[in-house]
C-alpha cells in the first residue's frame, strides 16, 4: 500500500514537473527554457524521486518500466497491475494540478497541453512509422539503462543519477518527433486534457513503449542474468 | 553557534548565487543564461553547500525546510527559531552584496530585483490562486525529496545531489508563475530591496512554502517512518 | 561474446543519442537544443552506458578509447580487434536507425547528417591543421580523464559520471571546429551516410583520435603507474 | 614532481576547456552555447580533473585554491610555490594551444580572447569596485565549498562533483561582471595573449581571488577545524 502511494506521488511529480516545465516555461519570451530545459526537467523528476522513494517502491513511475522490470525478472508479476494503476492515477492528478496552475494565466489556452503525437500532432511533423520506431527504440534504451544500472554488479547508489539523466537524454533526442513519451501514464495524463487527435493517437504511446521495454527486458537478461 | 553561522553563510550563498544569476546574467544580450541558467544556479547553491556544510548544520538554508524537517521528526524544535533567524539574516546580507555588485553597472536600475510575486508582479501574469497552489505544491515536493533522500534507507551521500537538482527542477517549472520562491528567506531578502508590491505580497511567500513543507513532513512520515 | 554485444549496443546508443540530438533537435525553430543540448546528449550516452554496461565490457564505445586503454596497460591486446569491430558495427546500426527516424519528416534532407569535417566541411570553417590539433588534444584529455578516473586510487563509482561529462565538455569546446569526433566509430557511421567530402576526410577522424589516445596512455602510465 | 606535472596538465585543461568554449563556441550563430555553456565547460574541466588527478596532486589548478588550502591548514607551505608555477605555466600552454586552434578559422581576430576585465573591459561594463567585490566574494565561496567538501566529515567521493559545479555556478553569476576569473592562472594566460588593458588590469585578478581564498581559509577553519 505504501509502495502504491509512493508510485502515485512519484508519477504525479513526473507529470507535473516534466509536462509542467513544457507548458509553463518552454516558450516564455526570450528567457524560456526550450527543449533543453524540458529535457532536464523530465530527467530530474526521475532523478529526485529515485533517491526519495527508490527505497520504498523502486521508483518506476511508468507502466513501461514496470513491464520491463517484470520481463527482466526483477519484480513479481503480482505487483504489476497495482503499480500501473497508481502510475496512471498519479499522472492524471499531476495533469490536473498543472491545469489549475496553467489556467491562472490570463488568456491561457490549453492547446495540446504537453500531449504526445505523430503526423500532424508531432512537433516536427514526423510520420507514424518514425514515431513508432522512435518510441520503441527510446524505451528499449531507457529500460536497458535501468536494468543495467540496477544490476548487482553496477556501482551502488549511482542508478538514480544514470536513470534520471537517461530520461533527459531521451528528451534531448526525441521531443521533435513525438514530444517524447516512453511512458504511457505520462501520455494518458495529457491526452485526456488535450483530447481530439491526442486521444485517438494514445494507443501508440501505450504499445510502443511497452514493446521497447519488453525487448530490453529480454536482451538485458540474456546479457547479464542475475545469477552471474 | 557554528551551526547558525553555517546556515547564515549558506543562505547568503543561495541568495547571492541564485538571485545573482537572475539579476546579473539572465537577460544579458544574446549570450544570457535565461531561466535554464537561473534554475541551475539556484540548484547549485544548494548542491554545493549541502556537501560543504551538510555535516555541520544539515544545510537547510530555508525556513520552510527547517519547518518541514521539524514536522517530519528530523530535528528538535528548539533549533527552529535560531535557524530561521540565521537564514533570514544570511539572505539579507546576500541581497546586500548582490546590490553592491549589480549597482556597479552604469545605468543600473533596481526594478523588481529578483523578487517573487503574483498577478501583475508575476513574470507571466499568473493569478494569486495559481501562485498559491504552485508554491504550496512545489515546496511540498521539495521537502518530500529532502525527507526521502536523507532517510536512512536512501543511498548514502547522494542527498545533496538530489536536493540541489530538485531546486533546479522546481525553478525550471515555476519561474514564470512566481519567479519561484519555495523559500521565505530568499523572498524576504529581495522584497526588502524591491519594496512596493513585492513587500505587500511577501505574506504569500511565507505562508505557502510553509504549508507545503508541513504537508510533506506529515505525508513522508506516514510513508516511511524512521523506525521502519 | 557478451562483451562484444555490450559494446555494440553501447556504441549504437552513442551514435543514435549523440548524433540523433544533433540531427533531430539542435536546430528546431525557437526551442531547439543548440550545441549545449548536443553536448549533453553525447556525454549522457556515455554516462548512462558506463553505469549500465561498465561492469560487463568496460564501456569503451570508441576505438580510440580501446587503443588508449590498451597502451595504458588496462586491457589485453587480444580484445582490441573485437571491440573495435563491434563499435564500428554498432555505430553503423545506430546511424541507420537515426536515418529511419529522421527521414520520417516531410521534406527531410540528409545534408551532412551529423558528420565530422574540416575546411569547408567544418561547422565554423576551421582548417585541417586546426582540426588535427583539436582532435588530437581533445582525445588526449578524454583518455587522460578515463585513465585517471578508473585508476584504483580514484573514488570508486564516480568514473562514469566524470567520463560522460568529459565528453560533454569536449563537445562544448569543439563542435564548431570539427563537429567533434574523438571517436572513429562515430565519425565512420555518419560519413558513410553523408558521403562525399565527409568520406574523403574520414582518415583524419581515425588518425587524430588514436594519436591523442596513445599519447594519453603513455603520459598517464608515467604519471600514475598501477603499481603505485 | 608528478604532482607538479599533474597540476600543469590539469590547469592546461581548465584554460583550454573553459576559455576554449568561450572563444570557439559561445557566440556561434544560432546554435552557440552562450554563457550557460561556458559556465558548464569551466566547471566540467575541474570536475573531470578532480576525479582524474585528485588522487595525485589534489587538483588545485588555481593559485588562489592553493593559497586557500594552505591558509586552511590542508597543505604544507613548501608545496605552494611549485604548485603556483606549474599552474601558471599550464595555463599559458593551454592558451597557446587554444590560439593555434582558434586562429585556424578564416578571418579570426584575437580581440580580448577570453580575458578578464573591469570597466570598459568588463562584458557588462561593471566598475572596478564591483569587480573587486565580485571576485573576492566568488573566490571566498569557491574555497569555502572546496574546504567544506574535502573535510573529513563530508561524504567521501562527492567533493569533485560539488567543486566542479561550484565553478559552474560562479560563472553563471559573474561572467557579465568580470568574465569570471577566481583564478589568477586562468587570467594570466589570457591577458598575455590579449595584452593592452587586460594586462594592465591583471593585478586585480591576482589580488582579489587570493584575498577571497585566504578569508575562506580562515572562516572555514574556525567553522570546522580538522580536529573536530
Amino acid at each position: 500500500m505504501k509502495k502504491l502511494l509512493a508510485e502515485f506521488i512519484g508519477t504525479l511529480w513526473l507529470v507535473l514537473g516534466g509536462c509542467g516545465s513544457a507548458v509553463l516555461a518552454a516558450g516564455f519570451p526570450e528567457l524560456g527554457i526550450g527543449f533543453v530545459g524540458v529535457a532536464f526537467a523530465f530527467g530530474l523528476t526521475v532523478l529526485t524521486m529515485a533517491y526519495a522513494i527508490g527505497h520504498i517502491s523502486g521508483c518506476h513511475l511508468n507502466p513501461a518500466v514496470t513491464m520491463g522490470m517484470w520481463v527482466g525478472g526483477r519484480i513479481d508479476s503480482k505487483v504489476v497491475p497495482g503499480y500501473i494503476v497508481s502510475q496512471v492515477l498519479g499522472g492524471l492528478v499531476g495533469a490536473g494540478i498543472l491545469y489549475m496552475i496553467a489556467s491562472g494565466k490570463p488568456g491561457f489556452e490549453l492547446g495540446s497541453f504537453a500531449a504526445n503525437g505523430f503526423g500532424e500532432a508531432s512537433p516536427g511533423g514526423y510520420s507514424m512509422m518514425a514515431a513508432l520506431i522512435c518510441e520503441i527504440v527510446m524505451t528499449f534504451f531507457f529500460l536497458f539503462v535501468i536494468l543495467g544500472t540496477t544490476h548487482k554488479n553496477a556501482p551502488a547508489g549511482f542508478a538514480g543519477l544514470a536513470i534520471g539523466l537517461a530520461l533527459t537524454l531521451i528528451h534531448l533526442i526525441s521531443i521533435p518527433v513525438t514530444n517524447t513519451s516512453v511512458n504511457p501514464a505520462r501520455s494518458t495524463s495529457q491526452a485526456i486534457f488535450a483530447g481530439g487527435i491526442h486521444l485517438e493517437q494514445l494507443w501508440l504511446f501505450w504499445i510502443a513503449p511497452i514493446i521497447g521495454a519488453i525487448l530490453a527486458g529480454i536482451v538485458y537478461k540474456f546479457l547479464a542474468p542475475d545469477k552471474d
